[in-house]
């Protein structure tokens, strides 16, 4: 990964030295060369994974977390530094076991995913029926799975934009409600990720109000291969699952924020978001303390330039256990929201950006031509005006703030995403740099630009 | 992986299409075809990973290896296939985990050393002293290291030969006792592996007669880089261990071996070796099921072409906890050893064989032309006549039996060498089969020559 994004960061830089910024407004090649060559932002991931680590939502780290973003952005140059409270859920996965029992007795490496119920204390054992997905699950006959183990062996693909990953995730999230309301006893998945190392993705897994939560866990690549030869054997296979995964009390956790008011239109909002939590496997390194680097110096870089207009930045509380950091950033600033120009989240690994979308008001093109000119030399393509946002924008989109994607590679982002394997190693330095000048220059761009952002363009789907 | 060396393998069967094989007495050209294109190994290491598993010595996994290895061999064609006894010792791996205390509280991954002992049940907790090598630990004073938990960080380098692993491997092997004599509470190493994902690397460490055996335990590398930078800025730091490694009573395994008589000196021997045993922490896939499925499958179709000499394999008890099956081996053969026209072992995991070495009487000079010339169009070079075989052939080279090595490809070797992560999607389907394609024609031109290949050359280092 690493030799391949550098190489890629090596090609944007050389292009970048040999000019085509001519349209770039001042001072945005003096942003993109700063943020290029600073290493600031690798300082913080390793700070935040080193000596911070894991900091799911409630735990320990999570609090230790908070405090760290309060000193890390008072200690870079911005003009008010605060948190706001967010209540959050506080699931703890607790141990995991799985087992083969018949007919090839086997361990098979497994972790719980978020949100599962833990088995009885010694475990349960059935017999294993698999599925391909979610929707072949639904579509059984529930005699066919009422008291068995139910697997959902679906495959993700690699692809640099990450499309693999959306059209395997409804087994990990639907697959165990839909399990439960069969009659499934458990309900485990091949892991949704890509690559074959060892390693089990946790992820999120969803019971509506009134099903039954039961317990859901997802088997490493390598151990789906395992049990699905055996399957394809012939004789029944049993397995035996052991989950201690259960649910604390709602704990308190807080939204961080940080800004640089603008200078001529304070109340005007440029927003660059990220996540703060990280699942509990590995230190969050491309989930998301890339993000939360990228978007902090983004923004210290950007606001040394005067911006117009305020440049915010959010480290979001609890996105991986359903976005109460959004929501409560949302209901607390409803007044404001309005005043949003645009909003951006950096929430998809460390790859470097490769495309660029916005949803602004189309009547906005000196900003559309002014960003588009300034991300060019990075290796960023225009990708039209239909972004989406992160997900801790969902709910500024559904208040029609102007949003923008920096799409960034994610060709190995899911070999790593929610695994023990996301640590610090997994950051490519340059590819980092580069996420970096394309994130501030967007920023400053937005903070200065005398068209009118608002409204976001209407969406079908809201 | 598999796409390099699938490309290296799709290079070779160009090459070896496109002729250059002249030189090979026959049946050499059908022997290399066949087994280019048979995938009967690839079969065996799917089965013995995914029906048998891990297989450590003494365990159950053990235990069925032994029966797996009977019936695979039974009905591979062989004129004989038995099992001779084997005592081994019983390590149970138990529980692992470690925690940095302070300054930054981090839980790190962390796997027991094979013959560590066990920590007090509710663990240790000292404070850390780092060495980068047990030369450096050896030199240091004993007061620098009693009471405290000795870190090994040395790093182990990426290369084709695996000489990074001789380098490095010390501080596995010698570490954890020189630590014991300064009276050091435990030793954790930096695993002796190459890549970064998130396993540690176990393996043999040992303690001499009078040595106080005390727990040790490698890190994953991730972690070990969290520990190194804590270690870095400057303020001490307190790691807590807990491991449950304990030994059971010695247990009983087999040697399981299989011939085909040769059918004009039966008495003379061509020794293929592998080793049946694996690390219990992955499924032993490259170590050491490829090579297991490599010789068996190599003395199966060289075995076909009426070979004048006996062909035997031998797929031993207990490598990886100290040798058990090859001195036992040794110890039956005794009358027979000087009946060894040849010997070597697979244990190197599963890439493509890139040189070749020989320990023959330096008079056979018609075997070593017709083994080069045998082994070239798979683009393997010839590296001289110093070879000194596998493990398991250690008490053969001290009874001078001549030896082979067909080194293969180790520069991925290490990123999987005794981690979890040792699984069947690891093994190269091509690289296997050009594998199986060596090992098969010299053992055919070994059991044919005419030539005499005893004894051994003497070697300066017995």
């Amino acid at each position: 990964v690493v030799t391949r994004l550098g190489a890629v960061a090596a090609v944007l830089l050389a292009s970048l030295v040999s000019g085509a910024t001519a349209a770039a407004p001042d001072p945005v090649e003096e942003i993109r060369e700063e943020a290029l060559h600073a290493t600031r932002a690798l300082e913080l991931v390793r700070s935040l994974t080193m000596e911070v680590g894991p900091r799911s939502a409630g735990s320990d780290g999570d609090r230790r977390a908070v405090a760290w973003g309060v000193e890390r952005l008072a200690a870079s140059g911005f003009d008010r530094v605060w948190t706001e409270p967010v209540t959050v859920p506080h699931w703890v996965r607790g141990q995991a076991s799985a087992a083969i029992v018949a007919p090839f007795p086997q361990s098979l490496v497994v972790t719980a995913l978020g949100g599962s119920a833990g088995t009885p204390e010694a475990g349960l054992e059935a017999e294993v029926v698999r599925f391909e997905t979610v929707d072949d699950l639904e579509a059984a006959p529930a005699d066919a799975v009422r008291g068995k183990i139910v697997f959902l062996d679906g495959r993700m693909e690699r692809r640099r934009d990450g499309s693999g990953y959306a059209e395997t995730v409804p087994n990990r999230g639907r697959g165990p409600a839909v399990g439960s309301e069969k009659g499934a006893l458990a309900v485990v998945i091949r892991s949704v990720g890509t690559g074959t190392h060892r390693f089990p993705h946790t992820g999120g897994t969803r019971f509506a109000e009134g099903v039954r939560r039961i317990p859901a866990a997802a088997l490493a690549i390598p151990d789906a291969d395992i049990l699905a030869h055996q399957l394809e054997m012939g004789k029944p296979v049993r397995l035996r699952l052991r989950l201690t995964s259960r649910f604390l009390a709602d704990a308190e956790s807080a939204n961080v924020l940080a800004e640089i008011q603008g200078s001529e239109r304070p109340g005007e909002i440029v927003l660059l978001a990220c996540h703060l939590d990280s699942w509990d496997l590995g230190t969050g390194a491309i989930d998301d303390a890339a993000g939360c680097a990228t978007v902090v110096e983004a923004a210290r870089i950007a606001g040394r330039h005067r911006p117009r207009r305020t440049i915010r930045v959010l480290l979001a509380a609890n996105e991986e256990h359903g976005l109460s950091g959004a929501r409560a950033y949302a209901a607390a600033h409803e007044e404001e929201i309005a005043g949003h120009v645009l909003a951006f989240e950096a929430d998809f690994g460390a790859g470097a950006v490769w495309a660029y979308g916005s949803a602004v008001n189309p009547a906005a093109k000196g900003f559309l031509a002014a960003s588009q000119a300034a991300l060019a030399p990075l290796g960023i393509e225009y990708a039209g005006n239909e972004a989406r946002g992160g997900a801790d924008l969902i709910p500024l989109r559904q208040a029609s703030v102007p949003l923008a994607d920096l799409a960034q590679d994610g060709t190995y982002y899911f070999d790593y995403h929610h695994t023990a394997d996301d640590t610090f190693d997994k950051v490519d330095p340059e590819a980092l740099a580069q996420n970096v000048a394309a994130h501030a220059v967007l920023a400053w761009i937005a903070a200065h630009t005398d068209d009118e952002l608002r409204p976001a363009p209407p969406r079908e789907d809201g």
